[in-house]
């Protein structure tokens, strides 16, 4: 009600930005800075379940809908068409662009020649672009040269903004809860499923729409396969039980793992266990905004692989996430990129032993100037439930 | 211990193989029975999650494993070679294939060069594999020509075997045991997405690995928007709740809708329900073997777009499903498939007023001879909880 501009406020909105539709345009934005100048549009084209392109909903921020056969066009100057069908229309009335509604696939191909009359240079994200869309795409449009800029893509989305953070930190605080909250339910003779079902019900409670991707729930030996899923076996006196789950919440994902062990632990396993656990907060203490992403990966390596368990550690160290659980950027040993601010990664160290079993510890990390913030705060201690 | 034969069990083994490799070469059989002579082999690759070839489980029934950015080579004489990474290693030994493990990127394009020498014709799934992956494969592989088989596969996977047939079957008889469950814990004033959580809880009780697809739950207006998932809405008195959801049991996937009212159902909604259902019913009495498969989504159609709701059933009539909750094949208007008997599909009419809310019945069903087995039981009785 006041009519004199409040200084401080004349400050802070030339800096946070409080329009709804600016986030999505800036990460437009970002994208052709990243390219050259003689690339007219990109366009993100989804195919069926699974073969969605998630970058799709990073430029339209969509939370709801599936959006097969759709396609997002973009725009130098940010702004951005939709391609969509009936099914899709309503979800698609919350996005800021413009939006043409096909009914047939026919129409589709009219609407993208259309929208793409006079694009010499496409940019596509060869990432997820089926082949079967491109060759729609050539047929409905006639004139164009496609360039690949799913790199540049990929390096957009690796750097989180504002909204991506808070989501992820909410996703984070939501897997670390119900990870600290395992040894409360975890019992000798439980099936892995039925500890599934137990995390991914207190994900939902907790306000996430799901799990973010199928849950790890592996005992004994089944812990030596990092991709094992879950199954009918029963958890035994003395066996690691490994939980690798994250929570979905608006879109975005966390990835947690914590192991834990039957009853008894052996001295062999407890040895195993403090190893990755050193190996994980060593990793922590290396990254900051401006290291190389190998050097990190190298550091947790060469501990482990200092020991009686070398090569034993038989995956990267960690990997981005964001709208997908594995979203682009790793910490490697053959990574080649620097660690930059708002990167958020997975730091996940492991030993595996193929017929005996594996300890991962896996936490969630926003790069920042002087070194990271743990975005999952579930406690690391060796639990023997 | 008898060593005299038993003529019938003799019998039985010709015509039910109990070997568990041959269920995965009688599907690459079928793949290269639907192609020219001139392929000389077919690849699936898979690129990062979510763009992911569910082909490649098809043929190789993992049942663990994500398999990132590793492929499936098919042979004319149903043999396969697998191409995976270190960290798939355990999971792909369930496989009986030729495997070729990789550490690194370069290591992956040698093998791929020497498993693929003196191909010319090169068959490959375009409606899955990524441009990217097409690139790094051209130039590993710099001599064959890609031809693109996906319509054959699509056709291929429509059919389904025994063992797929049983395990959706159980897919499905677990949604259909938590459907009938809702209106025993659904009470006005629920968030929708806790109303997920319970489903997904129960769905993972009853055996399976999790959802076979983000739950939708939605009340109100939101019913009124097919692809809406779940948020933070209440229950509120006299609103429809829809519920579509599914099991995802040993990777195949049911899907199933049930739509119920909250304590009082008002004479629109109720004709609205009875209207749909009797569309789903209606279809199930077309459905057979040898009929096309849109002249079932007519007979639902027609039925809805003779009353006052004409044009408001706004998608197919159903979908195929199988590994994938949208399994290709489908019932509707531009469908140009027949029915042919071990078909799975979907059978989902459903009336959507913008703003009021909506009403969906869906159930999965097997196509048979004479007409279809209902898979999901669950009831579809007006409830009002």
């Amino acid at each position: 009600m006041d009519r004199y501009l409040n200084p401080l406020l004349t400050v802070i909105s030339e800096i946070m930005p409080f329009s709804p539709s600016d986030p999505m345009k800036s990460r437009i934005e970002r994208i052709f800075q990243q390219l050259d100048d003689e690339i007219d549009a990109v366009i993100f084209m989804n195919a069926t379940e699974p073969n969605i392109d998630l970058s799709f909903f990073y430029v339209t921020g969509a939370e709801s809908g599936i959006f097969e056969g759709c396609s997002a066009i973009l725009w130098p100057d940010g702004s951005m068409e939709l391609i969509v069908s009936e099914l899709e229309e309503t979800s698609s009335r919350k996005v800021d662009a413009e939006i043409k509604t096909f009914r047939s696939n026919e129409q589709r191909a009219e609407f993208l020649k259309e929208s793409l009359k006079g694009v010499k240079m496409l940019g596509i994200n060869g990432a997820a672009l089926t082949y079967g869309n491109l060759k729609k795409l050539k047929e409905a449009v006639p004139d164009f040269t496609e360039v690949d800029v799913s790199k540049s893509v990929e390096m957009v989305r690796l750097i989180k903004d504002t909204e991506e953070v808070e989501r992820i930190r909410k996703a984070c605080r939501i897997a670390s809860r119900v990870a600290d909250d395992i040894p409360n339910f975890l019992k000798e003779g439980m099936r892995e499923n039925e500890v599934g079902a137990e995390i991914s019900y207190r994900i939902q409670r907790l306000g996430a729409s799901g799990p973010s991707f199928d849950i790890i729930a592996a005992f004994g030996e089944n812990s030596a396969e990092p991709h094992y899923l879950a199954g009918d076996r029963l958890l035994d006196r003395g066996e690691p039980a490994l939980f690798d789950f994250g929570a979905l919440y608006r879109k975005y994902c966390s990835d947690i793992t914590r192991t834990f062990f039957a009853r008894e632990v052996s001295e062999r396993q407890e040895r195993i266990y403090e190893l990755v656990r050193e190996a994980n907060e060593l990793a922590l203490t290396k990254i900051r905004a401006g290291i190389p992403a190998k050097e990190v990966d190298a550091a947790a390596r060469e501990l482990i692989d200092s020991t009686e368990f070398k090569g034993r550690f038989i995956h990267s160290l960690g990997h981005g996430i964001g709208l997908s659980v594995h979203d682009g950027g790793s910490m490697s040993p053959v990574t080649d990129i620097m660690l930059k601010e708002n990167m958020i990664l997975t730091v996940e160290p492991g030993i595996y032993i193929p017929g005996f079993g594996g300890v991962r510890i896996e936490d969630d990390v926003r790069v920042t100037k002087e070194g990271c913030e743990v975005l999952t705060n579930a406690s690391k201690e060796l639990m023997v439930i």
